[in-house]
């Protein structure tokens, strides 16, 4: 295919589009591929449109590969199924939900596992169908709170969407590991640098699961990697409890006066100054810090939550939610605190000389008390005394209080050792691309899908869910590639693999960028020929926008058979024989 | 491609759906090629995506093919631009409306011509970027009252919607013109039997429109055709008037009693029985009835109004509808009577002898007055007197009442004259496949989309909007070539072009319907091969019900060498010999 420049329908911006966050969002809006139609939602122009379709293109071949089949649900869907496994509640506010003209509930589908679930019921009934994988490339909803980054984060999306069906948990496994295969090859064909990590299910339920992550500095997704291969979503992280300390080795405990200390700082520098230990220095490390959030529940109800955590940590925000989805916790607010006059900011804590305690299931209050691993039997602490102005040192975990339960939600630092003991964490941000977990038979039992086994008993069948962000792929693969001048794209996504860019007012020059257009269409390399009325540092810098990543520019040097050769991706130029144009470029594009 | 039926997502129903209201429906579903999430929403099964696919890529290569250029725009829209061109309101319940988290009116997109205009307003500047067309192949939304019979009436359809952009007139009918023969091309390639009838514009606004009708004994509109090559759909049949007639020749006005009379019927009895012609005798055409409507606007506001047309012809729904879309009339119920208690129902007239006139600009309750064209100057008429059991003859239109307009709703005949003089009508039935409409300035001007001219001057520019609806197509297809076994594709559309049959338990007969669909799959032909440990009853019945256009029968005939070719579409059978199966496909899916 050719397509002239004058005729195509794209206009080049010379403006960052407002709220640009990052460079694939501006470049993708500046070079006319997208247009934002409302918040998170984006109209695809003809450029952006190309390249949409050549991803999914390369996702469809890759799960036909593994023999998964390609259906089409709709995105406007009834809210029974959803109802029944529990998720028009659990979604909250993240469904667009709609009601017809008769007054039925309907939604936005944000993922399809109770259509595909009900679906495979309605068809199949014997281990004998088993096992399959059936996919979609489809438009999503999420009335996400805070769309942004462009495609990277919108309200309406591209999404393929598969889901596997086995008889027994080594069909999934099968079915998962295929998946993870045809996901490696997806993502080595679109030129991305990514990681695959362990990550939370989510609402998603189920067990196992990984995330595709492409590093990107940009990443909505913080993850860790160790130096012996262990890497994993931020929010994943299981932090390996140490070892439990032998109660009877741990001192007594006793009160600490702390007036006008303040902060968990304040508190350590008294220690230092006032009561300093000869093995080495009192640190934050040393405290125990106790928070309390107020948690809602998808119904609406609320309950109060105490986190016990070493003191020189943070809770992570994202971790936190992670792991209290689908309920959501928020800090307590002065308001929440009038309602517990006994927790006294900055002194709370789970055990109290006075017999006061105002945390865990034996306190006062009985606010539930969980701790982070790390608080485990034997540990000794310093934490609030429930006294205004007080503190106790020497409080042991397992012998002065005793959790109930534990919440990994500590912030992960650069340097923690990895659970797996392979090594110190580092951090980094990614996209998620991909996402495959072994969801087992939650939608299957909520929604009664069983088939007959091999004894002729009805067997609930194990599923696995797996996405891939297809229009998500378009901005991730932009942000990979694009630079100070535009965007760049790899061959294989590029709308055209291939820019003429004809200089000057010479008609034969003009003719000769249709004549090289035309004999490369012939080898069925789409090109892009700028035949605009325009100066020629207005098409080199459009040539640079649009981002194909082989400019063939056609000018003055025609006259003596020259023409110059651009490689977008490495900025390198070489003047050729016209003659020898074409296989120029055929050797560039096969690099 | 080739798949085996043991593994590929599909079952065949014994049973019809509930509410299968026409063939089409009915095998789809049966066959496995479509399901039912919600009413007028369908889930699309591995065989039904693959036409569908099919059909798509036939609609994208004609609109290509006139350089239409493919974007493509969310289907969750913002309020505003539909609000700027009032049909956020005129669409009323068909719109399907969204508030999102934030509290945002939104809607599902019905028609993009908002985003359409908004988007090139965006882009464009000048007539020189000019002439431009715009297509997209997207899903659609609209709440219909009555979703029926499948995917010919739904209510979250696939469409390839177009829009053309032009500087005048001459362009507009260019860029028609050009989609017109595409749309020719596109339902010549699916084998459609179709006529291209003169059409309303409806709620699109616009002048010139005509719609692509699908023959179809099931089709949801009526349209007309004369033997001179006129064609319309019946709600756009505008009756040619008649000649009006000398005023002075008419016959002065005459009380007759109506005692006991009833119907229109009754009043032409007693005419015949006690005022009889010498001419000719009295029919219900030499009646005018008077029937009085509500009319509601897209604001909620009522008004009332009465049509006057000859008496032996019913208003026709349909028409009055498209007359007055985006108002909508309701006839008088006994309630709207009660609050014009000098409407006597029977005997209302837009004249009466004693000065109290009901109907009419002049009338005692000034009720809007209009006409059937028929109603010509110089027309003679019986007609209500406005007093209980009487009647007036020689009522003469353009002497005793004029009316306030002319509204062309009365039902269409078999035999009516066609409006161009090109002979009787004939009706029939239609799938309106596809809708071009020269939309103007309508929404250009709303949107403000103007660009500079030759002259340098901002001039509104001109649209048309071209729709097809892609996923009716399937089951229109479906419908004209279905019959009491199953589908029955064309090669072209077919899933896959040949099913093959394997019977039997011999395993040399499965390695031979491998062999013969591996050679087919080299020369890219798709096969379906029915690998299934069933019977050859229960094979032969689904290839039927599948619908693949070539059957080969592989079975005990191997042993002979011979198998048995069958035409699903004749339903001719061949043996042929084994070594000549492939050559005598290729022939028979050329044919």
């Amino acid at each position: 295919m050719i397509s002239n420049l004058s005729s195509l329908f794209v206009r080049t911006l010379r403006d960052d589009p407002a709220a640009a966050e990052v460079p694939s969002h501006r470049w993708l809006v500046r070079a006319g591929y997208i247009r934002r139609a409302a918040p998170g939602i984006y109209s695809w122009l003809p450029l952006g449109l190309k390249v949409l379709q050549k991803v999914e293109s390369i996702v469809r071949e890759e799960m036909e590969a593994i023999g998964a089949q390609e259906v089409h649900f709709p995105a406007l869907l009834p809210r029974e199924p959803y109802e029944q496994t529990n998720r028009w509640t659990e979604y909250g506010d993240n469904l667009f939900r709609v009601v017809d003209r008769k007054g039925a509930d309907m939604l936005l589908g944000p993922t399809h596992e109770e259509m595909f679930t009900l679906l495979v019921k309605d068809l199949y009934s014997s281990y004998k169908d088993l096992p399959l994988s059936l996919f979609q490339i489809q438009t999503k909803y999420r009335d996400e709170a805070r769309p942004r980054a462009g495609l990277l984060r919108g309200r309406e999306f591209v999404m393929k969407d598969s889901y596997s069906f086995d008889i027994d948990q080594d069909g999934l496994e099968a079915s998962y590991q295929a998946h993870r295969e045809a996901y490696i090859k997806i993502f080595t064909r679109l030129g991305l640098d990514f990681v695959i990590v362990a990550a939370m299910a989510g609402a998603m339920g189920g067990s196992r699961s990984e995330e595709f992550l492409a590093v990107a500095a940009n990443g909505e997704d913080t993850f860790v990697r160790s130096p012996g291969g262990y890497a994993a979503n931020v929010e994943a992280v299981r932090v390996a409890p140490p070892a439990a300390q032998p109660i009877e080795a741990a001192p007594a405990m006793a009160i600490v006066a702390t007036p006008d200390t303040g902060t968990i700082a304040g508190v350590v520098d008294l220690l230092n100054a006032e009561h300093a230990r000869a093995d080495r220095p009192w640190t934050g490390a040393d405290t125990l810090k106790n928070v309390v959030f107020l948690v809602t529940a998808p119904d609406g109800t609320t309950s109060p939550l105490a986190l016990g955590l070493p003191g020189d940590r943070e809770v992570d925000a994202k971790r936190l939610e992670a792991a209290l989805e689908p309920s959501v916790a928020t800090p307590f607010t002065a308001e929440d605190f009038e309602r517990y006059p006994d927790l006294l900011v900055g002194f709370i804590s789970p055990v109290s000389l006075d017999g006061t305690r105002v945390l865990g299931e034996e306190s006062v209050t009985k606010i539930r008390y969980v701790v982070d691993p790390r608080v485990v039997d034997g540990t000794v602490w310093v934490t609030g005394a429930n006294v205004v102005d007080e503190h106790l040192s020497g409080v042991t975990a397992g012998r002065d209080f005793v959790a109930d339960g534990v919440l990994d939600v500590a912030e992960v630092r650069e340097g923690d050792p990895a659970p797996d003991g392979s090594g110190p964490l580092t951090l980094a941000r990614g996209i998620e691309m991909g996402h495959i977990f072994q969801l087992g038979k939650k939608y299957a039992e909520s929604l009664d899908l069983k088939v007959l086994d091999q004894n002729g008993k009805l067997q609930v069948v194990t599923m696995g869910s797996y996405g891939v962000g297809v229009s998500r792929a378009v901005a991730a693969v932009a942000e990979a590639t694009c630079d100070d001048k535009g965007l760049c794209w790899p061959v294989g996504l590029a709308p055209y693999p291939v820019h003429i860019v004809a200089t000057g007012k010479d008609q034969a020059v003009f003719d000769e960028a249709a004549r090289i257009a035309a004999e490369l269409d012939a080898e069925g390399v789409d090109v892009l020929v700028d035949d605009r009325k325009a100066s020629p540092g207005v098409k080199f810098a459009d040539a640079e926008i649009l981002g194909m990543p082989v400019i063939l520019v056609i000018g003055r040097g025609l006259a003596e058979g020259k023409v110059e050769l651009r490689d977008r991706r490495t900025g390198e130029r070489n003047e050729v024989a016209v003659g020898d144009a074409v296989a120029a470029i055929s050797e560039l594009l096969a690099r």
